[in-house]
This record gives C-alpha cells, structure tokens and sequence, in this order.
C-alpha cells in the first residue's frame, strides 16, 4: 500500500463526535475542526443530525450518525423509527449496533432481520453494522461478519469507542476475510495516531471512525510535507 | 427509618439485567435470581422484554426496560417508538435516558418535550428518567430533577450503571429535594452491598437499581435472623 496523502487520508475519515455529555458548544467545536480539516463525515449523536446538517451546509463534510447505540439491544422497532428519523433529519450514513447479546446466543436469524430491518429504512444510504469486537471471540466476529453482508449492510465495523477496546489490526484483517469484495470494513475505537490510521487501512479497512481526526491528518500534512511523522498520540480520542 | 426487612427491600429493588454481552443462558439465569429474591422488577434490554415477560409469568415479579439507553442523545422519535415496542412486548415500567448533552446544553425545552414525548407513549406506564449524574454538575442534576417532573415523569433516576460513577448520598438528596411529593427517587449505578442500598433508602430513594439483588437481600434476610450483616460486597454489580 502506498502511504496515503493527507487527502487520502482525509477521504476515508468518519470524525467521531458521540460522547453523550458534549454540549452544543463541544459539538460546534468538533464540526469545525472536521471541516477544516475536510474529512469525508461527521458521525454525530441522532439528536444533534439536523443541526450538523445545516452547520456543515457547503463544507463538503457528510452528516452520519448511530442507530441503536451503543449497545445494539434495543428492539428492532426501535432501530428502523431511530433510522427513520436520521434520514428524513439529513443523515447519508447510518452505523447500526447489531444485537451483540442475539450474536453471541447464535440468534443468527434474529441478527440477520435486525440488520436487514435498518437496511431497509435507510432506504438506500450507506448502513454499517458495529460488532463491538471487544466482546466478542474470534467465532462470533467471523459470523457476525458474515451476518452483516447477510442482512445486506455495505460495512462491517469494529467498534463503538464505549466498550473498552477498539480496532485491532487482527480483528480488521478476520473481519475483511468474511466478507465478499462488495463490503466493506470501518475501522473504529482507539484509532489515535496516524501509525494506527496507516495500520488500520493496511489491514483491508477503507474507512475509519475516530475523534482524533486533527492528530491524524496534521501528521499527514507533516508526511506530504517531507517532514516526517512525529509520532503524535490524540490519548483523548475514540 | 426503620430498619428494612428482607421483603421491604425486596420490595424497592429493580434487578438490573442490562449488559450488551448477555446471552440468552446469562440472561435466564439472573431472571431466575431475580424469581428466587422476588425483587419488584427485573429491569431487561429491550429485545429482552417479551422472553422476560413469559419466563416471569406466576413469579410477581415485573418486567421493566430502558429507552435510549445508555446515552440518551438519540431522536426523540426514536425514544417514542421504542417506548411504544417495549409496552407492546409487556413492559410495566420504563427507564428513558434524558438527553444528557441537551441537559448539559440548556436546552430545557427540549429535555422537557422528548420526556415528556416518552410519558405519553408509556400510556400509563410508570416512567423514570435517568439523569446520569456522573456526567452532570449539581446545577445540572437539579435541573435534570426539575426538568423530569415537568415532563410529567414519576421517578428521577441517578445512573445508568455504564458511564463509571453511579448513585451517591448527595446526589440522591439533592434529587429529592428538587421534586415533588409525587415523584420518586431511584437510586442506581453502583448499589453493590446492603449497606449501600439503605444509604440510598435513607437519602430518599424509594427504589434501588442493582444487579447485586442476591448478595443484598441474603443479607437482610442475615439481619431478619438476628445474625447481623457481613459487609458482604458484589464488586460485579452495576
């Protein structure tokens, strides 16, 4: 893989803004630095779309948001009104939380329907299904993989950024080996350097969800550059 | 206030059965802790409730879920038809999550609305907002108390059990003393042994939320005996 430039970078970038305590002002703050640093979306709270929507008119910045998050256990209902409800607020991509308790009970039919439910109220928009790879064995990403392409999602994703641990580069590489060429793989939760951006994508993801977006691409500016990485750390980010 | 007896406090608590990870089988089981204890509820996922409601029937034991849990920053809709799913599937009681960044924001009206949005749809059904104090100042979580008895709520909750901190003396307290007479206190998040659940009954909390109902309630029934408590502790337990 060639290294990829601040652009590139830039283009497979979900800037993470989730933490259910940020304020109005938090968020504004988050929106900017993701359109000055021109990433492909934000992926805010379900409350706050509408308003990233209309922030980030002209920006270029896409709004997406999460469904059944973070823990994926609510009802199905609940996930298509939720979904419902973001695209008619201006969503362009939904990240659904699968059922992680139906995953690993081997509910595979439940978890299939669940994900074929948000898939169809998102109505065409880019669906990625979240496993939570934290709690989840090896077996349970294979097939919670695979249950993703099943239902009809065109993402597998690792992670929430709220259970712990986040993407690792072998979870990544299990989860692209499960599903065919048509989907693809986000990488989220821990993402905080660029070394972890490049390892990530190196792995066989082609989007990234993280709050350290600033960190990551000043880096590759610095790359670009002829500068070198200094090795930057955002330790806050998710 | 009198010492309670092993029934009276049986009688206040809410078995939390809440983890994303839970399987069907870990899920059965503290069903089952929840009949032997005979606890008021058992508080399930949503996707939970009707399973709940059918294993539970004949225990008197009830069926209570969280709505927007554990952030409470999706849409307002989407709270609605979660709500609605949850009645549906026979839930008697629900816990919401209020907005947390639209508390934090000053966005009263709209904190008022999406509560009060959940009211209407719980029909009847007793409804609890959790505040999640761990992420609030005192001005906050006397506004968030308020707020909840203007949306027409019957209880204010402390915590969700998932944000780190968990219910304390004074902030059940000042809950109290934010609130009417008609509406309750529900102390949560970290209510791990017997001596925490009657500092939270003594602060005005007139339900507690724990998923350590076991070791709590053996001890009362120690204490019922005359064989006086052992400081026994459920460091597990949210």
């Amino acid at each position: 893989m060639a290294t990829p430039t601040e652009r590139d970078l830039a283009a497979t970038i979900d800037h993470a803004i989730l933490k259910p305590e940020l304020t109005r002002a938090d968020v504004d703050a988050e929106l900017d630095i993701a359109a000055q640093w021109r990433v492909f979306s934000v992926c805010v709270r379900p409350s706050d779309i509408a308003y990233a929507v209309q922030r980030l008119a002209g920006t270029g910045v896409a709004v997406g948001t999460v469904i059944g998050f973070p823990h994926g256990t609510t009802s199905t209902a609940a996930k298509v009104a939720e979904t419902r409800q973001a695209i008619a607020d201006g969503a362009a991509e939904v990240d659904m939380v699968i059922n992680i308790g139906a995953l690993r009970s081997g509910f595979d039919d439940q978890v299939v329907a669940d994900i074929a439910a948000v898939v169809a109220a998102a109505d065409g928009h880019v669906t990625k299904v979240i496993l939570e790879t934290a709690l989840l064995d090896d077996e349970q990403i294979a097939r919670g993989s695979r249950l993703t392409e099943q239902g009809g999602a065109q993402f597998v994703k690792t992670s929430t950024g709220f259970a712990g641990g986040g993407a690792t580069v072998a979870d990544v590489e299990l989860m692209r080996s499960q599903v065919g060429p048509d989907v693809q793989v986000k990488a989220s939760g821990g993402v905080r350097s660029y070394a972890d951006a490049l390892a990530m994508l190196q792995a066989g993801a082609t989007r990234l969800g993280t709050s350290g977006s600033a960190v990551i691409l000043g880096e590759a500016r610095r790359v670009d550059a002829g500068e070198g990485a200094t090795g930057a750390v955002d330790a806050s980010s998710y």
